[in-house]
């Protein structure tokens, strides 16, 4: 949860009489997101979501992150539409913070996600992979194998902090997923962080993808290995075979997975998780208890990677191979 | 900002079927209140606040909140409106705590309020104090001087850790304020904590009365000292005399005060600021640092107790004695 940066409503009003969205009747602080300031907007023209971009993200990135989201909405794509201000830009400045301002996305995100939402999420996920195809900008993943190694290098000296032997665990790791780590496999635009947070449902069907502010360019079947992840292991750490089956069919209803898609799945499915543990990881070394962002346990993602290190073949995650 | 108790969309899907207010669209935790945690929903119905009682709010209490909400609201007050269950309640209970739902305001807070918010405000609350007369319902301020003694028993031995000297001068205070306390003024149902961030405005005019958590019955005229310490102070904490004499001003073509309760000022004045100091301190000393709620620095009104302590005569806020 999250709100960094307290705006004026004088600030704020100058800021809105760029963009042609009627008058403001309201905002709120809303706790969701960790990077950013959010504001739940209402004005006279609807609801909207005001973000301002906090140090973590890269100004340079914003016209990759905004102009992906107004091309996938406008290929239809369920994802908030950026305004544009009355110059024709999307970026504007609030607060002394690059600020954007996008449609607001009816939806709830599910805390406890079931198999036909996995489903449904795995059709969004393909669907959006397929509408970004001819986006003609380009962003590297910054947390792909050579973004993980710095992350790394940061912690592992404290890593047995965790639990004793995650530093030699995890060095073993590396040295196996990089040796190993595809580079042939189909490429293109990826979330590279579809969360259930990130997911709203209504009645049942996907009614937003938001947060692309991690997406890049990437292999696609890195984003299915993310969403396994995030979606398909329970509370335990157990791996929930029928909500796996769901998001793999789901996806496949849309694009079929290459069968050396497949194959990496195991490989891209651990990768995945030492991504997400490695985030975690530096920030339940650097975040100060009690902060105002949440510390989540980097050991969830430890117990995926394990699980991964033992699937011998995709099939285990419940993938229908034709 | 807060928001202590996350729930997810199939329990709060539950507990709205028992509220006339359509299907739920959405809802995001706001980063706004100190005590209880805030979602803002849409419904087919419209704009609706959720509030969850944390463990500060005695349950007891609710039907007092609530009905003075509702009785306010119905004549006319902008304050939120309580909506009732099908089986005629106004208080619920999700994720084990009670919860209320009440009508959404629109309307922005004033972060930094001109002389005329002020005026608006001095008249809203001669409003609410003459709408409140006839509510039958009754509660006992809890932070009145006896119940500042109990914070302060807590608090005093580190009370030099904020500034040497603080343990006292507070001592002294303390004996002095509850000495001459006046008991025979106008008395009835008072906010209480009348701050800036409870009060919306749209078009220069108070769109909106929050956050009731703190009414109880009490002297009249301790309300409007709490508001001058509350809105009428600059960063600096020197006191702005022209927003003062506005807020005074604005109560009186409401409600003229009774030349005992002008009298009283100086010395209300400094029991709240007393009585927001010691809230404070408290907080400062028992809330570890970078927790979720904001610790605010009990010096700030250290300096208005000094300001109040020097005030000669009522006249000195500003106060046109008829």
């Amino acid at each position: 949860m999250a709100v960094y940066t307290d705006i004026s409503e004088e600030e704020l009003g100058a800021f809105l009489g760029e963009y042609p969205v009627g008058e403001l009747l309201s905002y709120k602080g809303i706790a969701e997101g960790t990077e950013n300031s959010n504001y739940l907007l209402h004005t006279f023209g609807g609801a909207f979501i005001l973000t301002l971009y906090e140090r973590r993200v890269d100004k340079a990135d914003l016209p990759f992150f905004l102009g992906l989201m107004e091309h996938l909405a406008r290929k239809g794509v369920t994802c908030p539409l950026p305004v544009h201000r009355r110059d024709g830009q999307t970026i504007g400045e609030l607060a002394g913070r690059p600020a954007a301002l996008i449609t607001f996305l009816e939806g709830m995100w599910m805390r406890r996600p079931t198999p036909q939402h996995c489903r449904e999420v795995g059709k969004a996920l393909a669907g959006l992979h397929q509408a970004a195809a001819d986006f003609p900008l380009t962003r590297k993943n910054a947390l792909s194998p050579g973004g993980w190694m710095h992350l790394w290098e940061g912690a592992k000296g404290r890593a047995d902090e965790v639990e004793p032997g995650l530093e030699r665990e995890v060095e073993a790791e590396f040295a196996e997923i990089t040796r190993y780590w595809p580079t042939d496999l189909p490429s293109g635009i990826i979330h590279a962080d579809l969360f259930p947070d990130n997911v709203f449902f209504l009645g049942g069907k996907v009614s937003g993808i938001i947060d692309f502010y991690f997406a890049c360019n990437d292999l696609l079947a890195y984003d299915i290995a993310t969403c396994l992840n995030a979606w398909c292991f329970e509370k335990d750490t157990s791996y929930n075979l029928t909500k796996g089956a769901a998001l793999l069919a789901g996806y496949q209803s849309v694009r079929p997975l290459e069968p050396s898609e497949a194959e990496a799945l195991p490989l891209l499915a651990r990768g995945s998780a030492l991504r997400f543990m490695l985030t975690r990881l530096h920030d339940w070394l650097t975040i100060p208890d009690g902060a105002l962002v949440n510390k989540r346990d980097p050991m969830e993602y430890v117990r995926r990677l394990r699980f991964h290190r033992q699937v011998a073949a995709p099939t285990e995650y419940g993938i229908d191979i034709a």
